[in-house]
């Protein structure tokens, strides 16, 4: 077995945020649905860009995030995904690199610009979201480095990379590669529309390949078609190794070889904008897995990376999470 | 004397910020004056980024921030700048003209990318930054439109355009306009170091040309080569028919047609990031002069401008300044 040398090796799609606010009736107006994620193609983003609102620009993207936040704090992590050599490319690798994260897949010097995904937040504090993928959906499995993820203790996935053929290969390759080298792979189901569009092979997948989901409560009632999350629990039980499955304010359950563990939200003065809340999460309870700590301890730096997260605009930390931890005996 | 269609028409320099956090050490180690603005090239921006710390990106330029707050007031604004036509320069097209502000200048298709501001954020909240003006560089007297300075009540131009011959003559040439027109002309010092570049020629300015001066304290001393608030505010007295001086914690300091008033800070709960401050003190005493309040009253407006943009990362409201000044009855 090769030597760990990165706690987390994540996949995904690679995308710059674009963040406004709006209000429930341009959502309205827009037919976008409220707190999911859309795909949308150049030129509607186009227009949909050009109707919103001042915004701010911010790295995104689920697992980027998450490596991010596995990052700030102190862990080591690689990220694969594709962007192009153009101004948004550069910040995405900027942001990704400046952390220290390892960027190994090669950068699209043609084709589509990097992707980006129109983030609005509404004054509940929800993020609904229209992603173009852009040059994101050119992964291949050939951008992964196998050497890379069997040197990873975890090698993490977002659901959302089925919606892509040549990423979904990527996936499969990199589970495999993983699954041979003895290492932990770990999926989150991404979005319950995600899920309503690959139920079958998430169903298959999470029996037979991952070692630790992470779901929120629609994505996992989704995924089983239950009404109860009671129900979807005594599923993940079954079925999985370890799973945490994030409630909101409700906190996360966490179940790691059978046995559940519950932990509390944490409280936050101001929600102001949710997004990357499950992103973050999972940056807190990944790092702790790989680093040995026990399933409580995991779900509780999930949560405070998470509480980080939602009081302010964007889904990458402010402040070092690192410290963070120290200052909260974590 | 043709109708009024603007409130303000602003001349200045077109960049999008790059806003990172930052400590002390990291200042020192890379000799930025804290809290100033140091022109650099286009190979040190590079470098500088590169060793910069996960970046948010918002638009920003210091008139163009005034213009964008004087929008959110409610405000009618016309912008001048020059940007490029890629990423950056799309997303500082997008942000202003998405607040109904209009764009006139032309758009560069070639020659150097948009320009961008490089703010590193201390723990004290303070800003420092390092400006790669790219683009911006090249904004020339051809640029004004002449019909849109006549038609706006106040022509606000920015010292920083001293920096480049031909935005320098631009600014002349819109100052000339705006006088013939027998509209105001105002003009912000931007920053102490700027006036010690250009002392003599802004003395004479202030003296001879500008109707409604903007400076921070620090920026008034080094005009007049002065030591104390007090002194200063005599010389403005007696040059200036309207003046706003801004003193941070202490409030602004207005001068109208030779009488002063005092206007007291706003409690901001916490600091984030000072960004911006005195560009949206500027939005919203112009937008208030510009309907015809009292000193006072424009200083208020000003003072709610600046403790909003002050409360968070970027130089852009983050919500309505016009719902909010409804709210405190302003």
């Amino acid at each position: 077995m090769s030597q760990v040398k990165y706690d987390v090796a994540g996949i995904g799609n690679a995308l710059v945020d674009v963040i406004a606010n709006a209000d429930d009736a341009f959502l309205n107006s827009e037919n976008i649905q409220k707190g999911g994620m859309t795909l949308i193609d150049a030129e509607r983003a186009d227009t949909l860009y050009g109707r919103m609102g001042e915004a701010i620009e911010s790295s995104g993207g689920s697992c980027a995030n998450t490596i991010a936040g596995l990052a700030s704090l102190g862990g080591k992590g690689a990220f694969f995904g594709k962007v192009k050599e153009d101004q948004l490319g550069q910040v995405f690798i900027h942001d990704i690199t400046t952390l220290g994260v390892a960027f190994p897949a090669s950068v699209a010097t043609n084709g589509a610009p990097t992707g980006r995904c129109l983030v609005l937040v509404t004054p509940d504090a929800q993020r609904s979201m229209s992603t173009y993928l852009g040059a994101a959906q050119n992964l291949t499995p050939n951008d992964i480095d196998e050497e890379v993820i069997r040197a990873s203790a975890i090698t993490y996935m977002e659901g959302y990379l089925w919606d892509q053929p040549g990423a979904k290969d990527a996936f499969l390759k990199a589970a495999k590669v993983a699954r041979d080298a003895g290492r932990i792979v770990s999926l989150t189901l991404s979005d319950s529309f995600c899920v309503d569009r690959f139920r079958p092979e998430f169903q298959k997948l999470v029996k037979d390949e991952v070692d630790l989901l992470f779901a929120n409560e629609a994505e996992i009632l989704s995924l089983y078609e239950v009404d109860s999350f009671e129900e979807a629990l005594e599923r993940v039980r079954k079925e999985c190794k370890f799973a945490a499955l994030t409630r909101s304010e409700l906190g996360a359950v966490v179940v790691a070889n059978g046995d559940v563990h519950k932990v509390a939200a944490e409280k936050v003065s101001k929600v102001v904008d949710t997004t990357g809340a499950g992103d973050l999460f999972a940056a807190g309870f990944l790092y702790g897995l790989a680093r040995g700590y026990k399933p409580d301890h995991c779900g509780r730096l999930g949560v405070m990376a998470a509480a980080e997260i939602i009081s302010h605009y964007g889904p990458r930390p402010m402040i070092s999470l690192k410290e963070l931890a120290a200052e909260r005996g974590l």
